[in-house]
């Protein structure tokens, strides 16, 4: 006897008709004493078990409750009900895990509407509900697209380092990372305390971004991406920002900013698609989610497309490129900046922009995705290249509707001389970055790259608000339960 | 004209006589003002670039040296020389960037030979090296067929915390993540350290599995992996430790231990093979590194097998299966026991197994890969699902040649009543872990899993000794570098 999981088993569908199958799962529902509605987690579909109770014992009756679990041994027959080709009929069922009800009712698993919130607080049963065994499916399917693009492309992935003893970038934002005993710590002489006893022999953090050591593995092997978790110590505690994220960063020898913008393109519209093409069900159900969600909103709030309108938007249309210099002029004469509209509003060159200024741009003045260049070199990081101006750097975010800047990147400044001048610029100590300069002193070449937060695309997928919720286990502000 | 990675030109090979085409790199060698060696990094092979140095300015010729980086316009044409189907002859060359030969001769770009020790100190330029590429570029396969096996068999990715607040398991091994200004750790009133105002409002750690949490996973959608760095702050200075390090773990509802050992085995023998049929000339170059060292080695110590062959027996081998209690049996009855030659002598029933009877059993004893299962309670995890014997656990460890314990996984223990017991018997407050507990209460489910170091995969691939040269930026006892 064939065992199957239900994904399997629904795909096969009419072919397995008057077979004897074996399945397990999870009730999600028991109705009549008759119709069990089964879940295994490899699909938003259920199968339906039809038992007819003068053949089972009325003690295994009774332990068939929502959220138990079982094993059925049945025959598989075509479907009276709507909606579901097959179904089967259950000559043995195995009850593996009973759920008292008294018990469930105390947590997510009571088949009831409950609040992101309460399900945030479960989020060790979360995975059982069907919204977020939908979400986690299109993540994974987003992820696996991540590694698929690059490993057709030649990229090679880089695991960089997660414990650093490098802060030159984000100072004050990062995790500390000690093996001290905290309540004896050494001292030096002069009173300090002495990390040349800790683990690492000094002091080390949580890395922020894997970026500069994922440039000194493509200055080796030419294309490469980092995917691994990222911190940041910020007391951010919004719906867009998580202690610890997973991030995407290609780096790529001998591309320049155009080609930085062809792969960022290229990129976001095959890992959406692929999360189309390979979680149809799971994103009908997120796209019936988010329409509810919308007509709960205020009108002006309220998205113009569906959630599949706005994925289908972004691998539709070609995205716009203009520089900063460029969007600054369309912000500063547009409607909302002289009606006063705008948090912050736009005077001129220089001004660091906001969400409300890239979603103006990408949803109300071009209608499709956006890729911003060549920013003012005060509001950009020190390593990216020093356009002839003197005054840009080769900076690139991408703006997509809904959620502003998804991807920051640039082209990387290869030339020692404007590096160590930026460096001091930036009060950043060269010795510290040693390894990084040296990148620079044997064989240097033009490069690019760019950061993605895993997040902020899931977020972008699912259509969920909260980014607590794309996440299995979120990590913020007093917050690292399980 | 079209541009040209270094692989995808020499795959095309003569399809491209007589094409104008670019192509960048790294010089690896110049010859006779003559034939440069150019890599990319795409693939451990080079293109022979000539060059007629009549047609080129004194002032290109002088700037082109090892490790200087150039970009590369001319014509494809057969070449002369053996080994190689095609080479380019120069048009026009852009030294990219100079690399002076005096700084070179401080560093492993110097081509000579270099040792191991003295690459690791210059790990953000080991990348550059033909062996470092080689092995990078094997870890890469291998860690996409990972990804690979996992998506094609129907199991969610599942991204478990690096940040934990739970430290049921492992304690005193674990790195503590604080925001606390250590040099003024606030107290309460007791004296004690005040966590309560730590960023996550109580003490943290850097996870050391995400089993348990994977568990909560597969308890909704029934087959998760975790696959993310992981960290050990035991101060152990060998070739096989690594403060962080990458692990694998499969988790899987409604798998008893049998189907975990078809998973193991499976799962092992997919991979590999993966990496062999895309890795082919990586692994030749490392396969011949191998045979190199091992002539270096006293014959006692030196490999039956070369690299290849050592994989071509995993792959050509069924794992054997055998209880602890026959391993035990086979081990006090074999030769090196009776003859005092075993380090840790085996005396009977209940010894936890060295590397050197495993690799007993595997390469002398059954000269295939082992999957021993069946353990003593006693020297396993308080989460094994204990058999009815009442003493020992379902427990498997997998033993490879070379290498010993590859995989260590188990059944879980999925009765409450019993889990409970053995929490106690560890002294492991079930408080902690009550959402833990909590997947047992409402469901519960038959469930297996275990986790594999990818690095510890890497070696037995790649035929390294030491660990630290088969991840990017290795961390161990006092070394955090880059």
């Amino acid at each position: 006897m064939q065992s199957y999981g239900i994904k399997a088993l629904l795909e096969k569908g009419k072919d397995l008709l008057l077979q004897e199958v074996v399945v397990n799962g999870w009730v999600r529902s028991f109705r009549s004493n008759r119709f069990i509605a089964l879940n295994d987690g490899s699909t938003i579909n259920n199968i339906q078990v039809v038992i007819d109770f003068e053949n089972f014992d009325e003690s295994i009756i009774k332990q068939i409750s929502t959220a138990a679990s079982l094993r059925v041994i049945g025959e598989v027959v075509e479907s009276q009900g709507a909606g579901q080709a097959i179904e089967i009929i259950a000559k043995e069922i195995i009850v593996l895990g009973v759920a008292n009800s008294d018990e469930v009712q105390g947590t997510i698993l009571q088949p009831k509407q409950h609040s992101l919130e309460t399900l945030r607080e479960q989020a060790h049963l979360r995975f059982r509900t069907n919204l977020f065994g939908a979400i986690f499916r299109v993540r994974n399917s987003l992820m696996f697209a991540v590694h698929k693009y690059f490993n057709e492309n030649g990229f090679v992935y880089i695991n960089t380092p997660i414990i650093t003893g490098s802060d030159a970038e984000g100072a004050g934002e990062m995790f500390q990372v000690t093996n001290l005993d905290l309540n004896n710590l050494p001292k030096t002489e002069e009173g300090a305390i002495d990390f040349s006893v800790d683990f690492f022999g000094k002091a080390t953090n949580l890395t922020v971004s894997g970026q500069l050591e994922g440039e000194t593995a493509a200055m080796g092997l030419g294309k490469v991406y980092t995917f691994g978790p990222t911190f940041r110590a910020e007391n951010s505690n919004t719906s867009r920002h998580l202690a610890e994220f997973w991030m995407i960063e290609p780096e790529v020898a001998f591309f320049d900013l155009d080609q930085n913008m062809d792969l960022s393109e290229d990129f976001m519209k095959y890992v959406i698609t692929y999360a189309m093409e390979n979680c149809k069900d799971d994103l009908d159900f997120l796209a019936q989610r988010f329409d509810k969600e919308q007509q709960s909103k205020p009108a002006a709030e309220r998205s113009e497309l569906g959630l599949l309108e706005r994925l289908e938007y972004v691998l539709n249309n070609k995205f716009v490129r203009l520089t900063y210099t460029e969007a600054i002029e369309i912000l500063k004469e547009s409607k909302p900046n002289k009606k006063g509209k705008f948090k912050y509003p736009i005077e001129g060159w220089g001004a660091d922009l906001q969400s409300e200024h890239e979603r103006y741009l990408v949803e109300k003045h071009f209608k499709t995705p956006v890729i911003l260049f060549d920013y003012p070199a005060e509001i950009k990081a020190f390593y990216m290249r020093m356009n002839d101006d003197g005054k840009t750097v080769r900076a690139m975010d991408v703006l997509f509707p809904g959620i502003g800047e998804i991807i920051g990147g640039s082209q990387r400044e290869e030339r020692l001389d404007v590096l160590d001048e930026k460096m001091a610029k930036f009060g950043i100590d060269p010795e510290e970055l040693w390894w990084y300069r040296d990148t620079r002193r044997f064989g240097s070449v033009p490069h690019s790259g760019f950061g993605l937060g895993l997040e902020r695309l899931v977020l972008f997928v699912t259509g969920m608000g909260n980014i607590r919720d794309v996440i299995p286990f979120p990590r913020t502000p007093n917050n690292a339960e399980f």
